[in-house]
């Protein structure tokens, strides 16, 4: 079973028991963004967490074996995603990043902020002019090491 | 005068009167990440903005004139950024962007959020393990509309 | 069943009830574009569409479930599409995207017309010396967001 | 003089003179789209209108002369345009392109709408949620001749 | 059954009867180079020409149905063809097309060659020195639109 | 000076004159479309053949010298060009290069058209339904040779 | 049957057979190249030779059907070839392409070497410091025609 | 000085001299190509190299200077060249590609040919149907190390 | 069986064997980089190999079969790898390439480090502020051969 | 002044002051290749590094200034590095990218190691059978944060 089989069967199995990202992830002591990123193939869960995942998506703990494999990342085809909803990020970066980079670096000198010690929080912010979408992102910052 | 040169006179400026972009959005009344962004030609000052500007910084006013003109947006040369705290925001989109869209959409519905109607902020987070950056986006929440 | 085996299994039975999209427009309270969107697998259904669509084309209703589903979106293979007719309008944003542009701030100041909050109508207008297509978008217009 | 000289020299006479691209297209007797390509560079002028445009906007005449040859046409540097205001176009393109081209061949018949024989207009429709960007396409229809 | 498929069994089937471009050409009133496109799934055929060329190649009738819908064009993977016939026309327009293009102005004025309103005819021309393949393009001019 | 400085000035210098590349072409007893390649850097001039353009253009003879060098060939930026006039040249290979490739085949066996032993005529055909534009390629059939 | 499925059944059945290249180009008559060409669909075998080749290998003759028909040639999937031996040629080309053409034309004027009619050779010359591989390229040089 | 300066000083002073690569490479005792791809800056001179260069074309010692450090190899702008000369190179590695890997792994195991222990000659071959170009490549056989 | 199916196969055994690469290596008596490689593809194993490592892990000697032959080596499907920990490499290339080559032609002169007599340590190193992962590649210097 | 013109300068000043990147390394108490690094405008200096380096050097200090904020990083134009020395670095990530990523997986777990917290060293050994380039990379390993 590849991980791509994986991934489409926990999402039918998840839509099938009726629950979210959100309940799942209260169940496996975890964040929503986190267990949707390990459905699509780009986290690595524990023995625990699959054992815990397959009963409770009541499917065979083979199939959530590849999960536990550390996989090879990246979930998006090309570079420059058309969904529009996953371009605006790209958009972001291309618009904002030297902004960015620019303001991270008056705050904390030459480095960077880590994706890898990394977390995504993704939140509603109630709007009188239309919700919000609140995305957060925490990073570590890693100075350059000189040598 | 094109904008980048206008760019460039302003960092000098900038660097000249060992201001920061924190002081000048003080002073301005914005946001230290969108006084960056205006800086680097990717967001549009108002005149009483410009003027301010240009006294604070001390540079005739015609440097600040290309940045009242809706810009051509855009500050990266390559889609797929090389310099490594800006590939990260790369990197990040890449690997949880379909996680990011399946949260989103189980919270929100089939949509987006706007990076039109959108704040960035950015903040410094103590931690004995290592500072954290900490990077917000809001962006309003626009569902496809239905025709 | 994937989006695109749906897709398909619409327009096979489309055609086999001889079915234009303005008629299923007709029937769903919809626009044709909308409706030829939601069969490429480029919006989402509501349950009641959904069930309507089946009854319609006489298809099992588990065929429409994927169009229920906020989709990939993006329904072309490349960036440069070389079909003649879908490579015109990349052409007209080829050529006339700065003009446009320059025109829209100067008509509403910075912003944009929005993709999301958005509507194309196509006509047909006869004229002696050739009929002429007719595409009208119609997207709200979204400042950009100071801060 | 080059093109993009031209280009940049007329911006700044416009911008001098505080006229809008509708004030010229009305003196001209031209569309405010079409006068802006041709301020771009996209369209070509004849005699006359390059000698009304250089006395309206007070530049030497041979400032409007690379106006009067068929330009090497396309204004972006990039196929994937990173200006959200340009993007936008793209994204249409990509999202409902397949959908367009079926809604057009069910219409029409296998053809496609002509880029050249063409127009754009622009305009603002007033909104309470907002004013809306109106743009419409009208492209002569042309079908595929068989030989 | 897929377009690709029925190319597959047309060209199977035109081989198991001998058949060359040509011959179908003459029997169905077409072009050699037109055919040829219609098998390679870039012409529409009517009912009418489907319905002779099933009877000719002895096919069942819906090998020829895709070939009666408006086609998604371009019968190439990439945009720099490999095949070395191929990447010649490419070549020529890679080398010769300014050439064309500032001759064809010179004789029509601004405007283009049509590639719909179009055929191509291919003819061998003894030569001593090696005999050449002449190829012809003739499409209709089609010039700019002015609004 | 470069060989793309010896264009302009050609240019400028056929422009001042009055002349076409036809009547060029007349003079030099060559065809308007390998005149007009030599312009653009795309064809070898003999000594004597640039001593005749240096005259009739009136320009010191050096600016010829470049045109006598064989050129490193390829006018145009991008592969794929955006241009209409030129890029209907591409999207004639990307639609019927494999039908050409076939009946090229089909007529010659397995070889290809040369692009070097090689020449380009493009007429004007009068035609009430509009005039067309008539390109001719003459290429040497070169049969692969087995070794 | 694909000319890839005939590829691969060619190249086990020689390897069941024990054969080289080397060999069944002694029995074919043809260079050890250009049989391996053939075997990787980039040639066109007669029919005497199919049907030698097919006998030989023991395989049916329909296997080696495909490779009678000109193939649409190009046998890397990608322009930089990621393989170190075949990128060896890639760099070759990049660093020593100006260097050759340089060459080339100081002693054969403007025009090009064909690879169309055209041989390679590949030896083995012993070397105390390491054997070296010699390939040469043996093509007709094709001068340019002018018209 | 940059080294691409050094390049277009050198070609002028050998067009000045009148000297061909060949006689060049006499007079240096090294061969054509090599002196070619010294002057296109993909190759390093010695001290003595250049000394000896700088006075044959009589130029400041300072232009050769470049000449004498590892240069940043590649005089290609593209990765797939338009230069037809250059671009059959890159055809042959396209079609022919796996043929040679097939028969040098035949030949000499798993390894490559090493285009740094590498050589070019060019020879011009007498052909009644037409002169051939002789291209022959000898490179360093390198084993597959294995740890 | 394809190279990659093989690949599969012998993941799925090493695991179910609860083997590590370490300990085939051991086994082998080859290095655990050499042997990982081996198993994705991208080295020849001998005979002996071959079937040591199918009792090893007790699959059929046919599936090691593939992985004796030089294989079309490059295990990754695009240039810009996704994948964070590959991407890390990539990115040093880009930042450091010229820095390490600046240091390699000072120490060496004008040359490489072959990535063919080449090989890939790699080792943990402990540290109190976080083990290191230690990466040593080891090339054999080849210079540049002058002809 | 670029940190581009600086680059140049420092390098030209380098070479008039016959010191080479170790020497001015062991003088600032750092690494050869992190000096380099830095020349290449790829890490930045402290205020103390600069001046000594402007000392060293005898360039004004304003020629060290650009070198003390953090670059844009990035040293090489293309993806797909052309010159052979630094394309070698992105073979073996191409072709050992994900043996390495196994091995560091088995050994480390799930995460990477870091280009940052990062070090290069580059040493020359001593072998008979040619000298070799030992190039180690050591960096933090990165466990990925589960959140």
């Amino acid at each position: 079973m590849t991980r791509s089989d994986a991934t489409d069967l926990l999402l039918v199995a998840k839509k099938d028991k009726g629950l979210s990202f959100r309940d799942i992830a209260t169940i496996l002591g975890r964040d929503k963004v986190w267990v949707a990123a390990a459905f699509m193939g780009q986290a690595t869960l524990s023995v625990e967490e699959a054992e815990r995942l397959s009963e409770l998506l009541g499917v065979a703990p083979d199939v959530t074996l590849p999960l536990q494999e550390p996989p090879l990342k990246g979930a998006l085809d090309s570079t420059v995603p058309v969904d529009p909803l996953i371009y605006r990020f790209h958009e972001i970066t291309q618009v904002y990043g030297t902004a960015m980079k620019a303001v991270i670096h008056e705050m904390f000198g030459d480095g960077i902020m880590s994706a890898i010690d990394f977390e995504i929080d993704i939140q509603k912010k109630a709007d009188p002019k239309g919700d919000r979408v609140i995305v957060t992102y925490s990073g570590k910052f890693l100075p350059y090491r000189k040598w």
